[in-house]
């Protein structure tokens, strides 16, 4: 039998411009799947584990930035969604989850793949909906079709996320043979059109007084999607000394303007002291640098915060300020308003430029491993590739090099190693050119069912930081000093990337030198039709030392 | 540093008899680990995928009736445990679930690994439990004490269950050199003597004498831990004709007296009326046989349902009462009370037996693939090895086949696919004899981070069914008759077990057709130091069509 009511939900995601679903398998959820996978708008992929099901349906978001539908079937399916689904909140990514389940009167009545399904997300999505069961009465199909409205409308709404619906399915679950899906229904379609919060001339006066006050302005954007208006005003003002913008690699916003270096100085007492500013000016959201983040923690500024909509963090515990309004409008007040401040700007570029132009060649200089390795492959990476980058090391070990230049994409809403190269290959379905994931071993394997699917991604290439363990904990000192280190911490493990890439059918390259990892890097980006791993094998202690090292190589120059 | 309210949950777990915890990565939880790591009377081991992590506790709590500690560090880990949350709830065993967090006040500000943990799982434990994040004043140190005994005594309290503790904790997290852990401090224990609930000598003649009202009396036990006692009573009854005793693969309660092979016959239209009862007595969880809960629905007979304590569902459809004791002093009230009705028991043991004389042969004369292969495993498998066996179709089929002797445990709580693995894996790790594993492919590569440590279990032994996909889709009917059949449901996979076999160190054996089968069970359960995988490759559609079959010639059997 066909339910209308799913078939309107299908049409419509479409009508609202949803484009793309993600599906697993299962039967409660059969309805939902085959209107999906039938309507000619839509495109569909089933994944079978819905833990990476979920982060790939993330990833493809990310990119489109419109929602992606996700469907599952009853049970702790949905359970598996819920890394993701936090992920997604934090990162303000918009999903449209889609979980069936068993009608309410059939809940806890021990009947197969049934849970606690309504509001199973809790405080992780931005709403929660429960779609009728019984279509009896005419409100009811308004009040299915209006769910659909209002929940993909909130999910796309700035700062966007994740919204759930649980939609209770009753047998039978398959159409007949004579039985068609009516796609062309007139539907009610509830359109939003948002105006976004905007300042008045009164209040940008308020403000440009403000502004006068302060001598030393450090821009300090978070994550953020790639902006070419903003990496435009933001290098002016940083070419015109109004202000030091300091850019993570996940801010996407670096330029040969911009400090990119900082990690390697904000955190050293001897230097830090001149770099300290009046006010911080942050917009998008997470910085990756623990050092800057603990430099602004011990700064005497002020803080603004920019941002349009949604609660506002006080990442540096000196929140002054939060203004509602459009970061690129702010900036550009800031450039018509503020004072240049060469002194300031230089204590920042003048340390900027010494690491820039020693740091390759300290490097270069260095013991094989990861550090090094990942310097050979930046370089190697065509700029219209874009990186993701998996936590824990990986990211950091970007942000340590400065990267400037490709698309950087890394999950630091909750920072887990849990779906990184999920979601990947979610940026890989929807992407035309190259996708770059770089990761450790343990983000890599434990998300190994990524790839466990029958789509080609002939455009997604590999860079595998093997160290067999979770390097990350032999670099802090705390648990390097502990006898429980490589157990209990680093957690050996024994897998290398060859049997994976030999179970899918990817190409495959080891480096355990500079040599093979050169020869390896020659054709990597050349076409193929299955995804490349080169794996980049290395050491930790000997990876920890080189980074020591190269820490004190850098911090000798400086002095 | 060592926080001592840490030292002392840790204290307080070991006097409360909890004897071992499932540790996974992190920093954030190092207090927490450390405490397990180093407590002498607390058997730890890491676990880096969480989601397998809390599987594997969950696998081992089953087997040993007491809460097991999972530690967790902060963020999406946490969620990784979610769906084993579901599991044990509904499965109701005993699980301690400890996650580590950022103080409160750093919550919802941006930093790495922090999302809201506070009640996480929601409806799916027994309880939450927020941890002081500050000792400056001495109630708090009880109130934190408190806590852990109050928990614990939650999670074992019948029915058993996971609770939850999130822990905040602050930097530093490890101990300075000269810092040794305290565990010998003189704490407050809170024991729980919990009396059973016991039926009064007039509630016993009141209930006696409506027994006597039925005649034809089903007792349908539900899913159980072995208990021979149980299992004696019930033989006596059925022995007496005092009621039919139909037990599922599940219910652990199968001997040469009870049904077992129901599945055959109760959905059989022509023969399923002269089964029907007038009283259900049902005790346990959940049964798997849809044919029996559709027949039991169907029916026109009174239901009890006898529970010490806890919510009670209405499975069939027809609950009129339920008892609060223990089944066993209710089923010697029956042995003591109901006649005997011969002719009701004849109508179900002359069509089980017919199905148990000619099964096995009508078996042995199909095709080779899943169904002919299990006959042929289950004979094999040693009286003393337990039997984990994962959803979704094997569990179906040692359901046909009507296994009588070893104990089996699935986790039918949410009839998952995730954690079947894994849960045979925590078997293995606390038990002394073999654990056979009998999985399909999806659900084995769903959770293959079950293998991901580095702990040997040489009692594991796997009977992999692989048919490249979901197979049991092609079964039921309705996905079978659809276009989207291969693709959407059944998901067709790539993957056999040899790579994984290869990778992790099992011992591997493919079989094809039955004399490999054969060659490859000769040595399967001789001594090793690795698990072994008994790997039996078939074909999807030539699976269904022996089932056909094989239902086909015992129904005509059956006429």
């Amino acid at each position: 039998m066909i339910l209308q009511p799913i078939v309107d939900l299908v049409s419509l995601c479409a009508k609202k411009g949803i484009r793309h679903a993600i599906l697993s398998p299962g039967s409660r959820c059969a309805p939902i799947t085959l209107a999906f996978a039938r309507h000619p708008e839509i495109h569909t992929k089933t994944i079978s584990d819905e833990r990476s099901a979920a982060f790939i349906a993330l990833g493809m978001a990310q990119q489109l930035g419109q929602p992606v539908a996700l469907v599952c079937t009853s049970g702790s399916a949905a359970y598996n969604y819920a890394p993701a689904v936090a992920e997604a909140y934090f990162q303000q990514i918009p999903l449209l989850i889609l979980t069936a389940d068993r009608p309410p009167e059939w809940i806890d009545q021990w009947d197969g793949q049934t849970i606690r399904q309504t509001e199973i997300y809790g405080k992780h999505v931005k709403g929660f909906f429960q779609f009728p069961d019984e279509f009896g009465h005419a409100d009811k199909v308004w009040h299915a079709n209006r769910i659909v409205n209002e929940a993909i409308n909130l999910a796309a709404d700035f700062p966007a996320g994740p919204v759930h619906i649980n939609i209770p399915l009753r047998e039978p679950f398959y159409p007949e043979k004579e039985e068609r899906f009516d796609f062309d229904k007139d539907l009610q379609v509830i359109n939003q059109v948002k105006g976004r919060p905007t300042l008045s001339t009164d209040q940008k006066k308020v403000i440009e007084q403000e502004l006068l006050i302060y001598r030393k302005i450090l821009i300090v954007p978070g994550q953020q999607f790639p902006d070419l208006a903003l990496r435009q005003i933001l290098d002016q003002i940083a070419a015109n000394h109004q202000a030091v913008v300091v850019t993570d690699s996940i801010s996407n916003l670096q330029s040969s303007r911009t400090i990119c270096l900082h990690d390697h100085y904000v955190g050293n007492s001897e230097l830090k002291n001149s770099l300290h500013p009046d006010l911080i000016i942050s917009f998008g959201k997470s910085i990756i640098s623990k050092s800057l983040k603990l430099f602004l923690r011990n700064s005497e500024a002020a803080h603004w915060h920019i941002q349009p909509a949604g609660y506002v963090p006080d990442t540096y515990q000196h929140l002054e300020k939060t203004i509602s309004c459009d970061a690129l409008d702010f900036l550009q007040l800031i450039g018509q308003t503020v004072q240049s401040n060469l002194d300031f700007a230089k204590h920042w570029t003048s340390l900027e430029e010494k690491v820039r132009k020693h740091l390759p060649a300290t490097i270069h200089g260095a013991d094989f491993g990861e550090y090094k390795a990942l310097q050979t492959v930046l370089a190697k990476i065509p700029a219209a590739s874009k990186i993701h980058v998996a936590n824990s090391m990986a990211v950091r070990y970007l942000n340590f090099l400065g990267k400037i230049d490709p698309e950087v994409y890394s999950n630091r809403g909750t920072s887990g190693i849990d779906g990184s190269s999920s979601t990947a290959v979610g940026c890989a379905f929807v992407s035309d050119g190259f996708v770059t994931l770089i990761t450790g071993d343990m983000a890599f394997f434990y998300d190994r069912n990524a790839y466990w699917h029958n789509y080609p991604m002939p455009n997604l290439r590999i860079i595998l930081l093997n160290n067999h363990a979770g390097g990350i904990f032999r670099l802090i000192d705390g648990p390097a000093r502990q006898p429980e280190l490589e157990e209990y911490f680093e957690t050996r493990q024994p897998l290398d990337g060859k049997s994976l890439a030999a179970e899918f059918g990817f190409g495959y390259h080891a480096a355990a030198d500079q040599e093979s990892l050169e020869s390896g890097l020659n054709n990597f980006y050349e076409k193929s039709e299955r995804p490349k791993i080169l794996e980049i094998l290395s050491e930790s202690p000997k990876n920890a030392e080189v980074l020591k090292w190269v820490k004190a190589q850098i911090a000798a120059v400086l002095k």
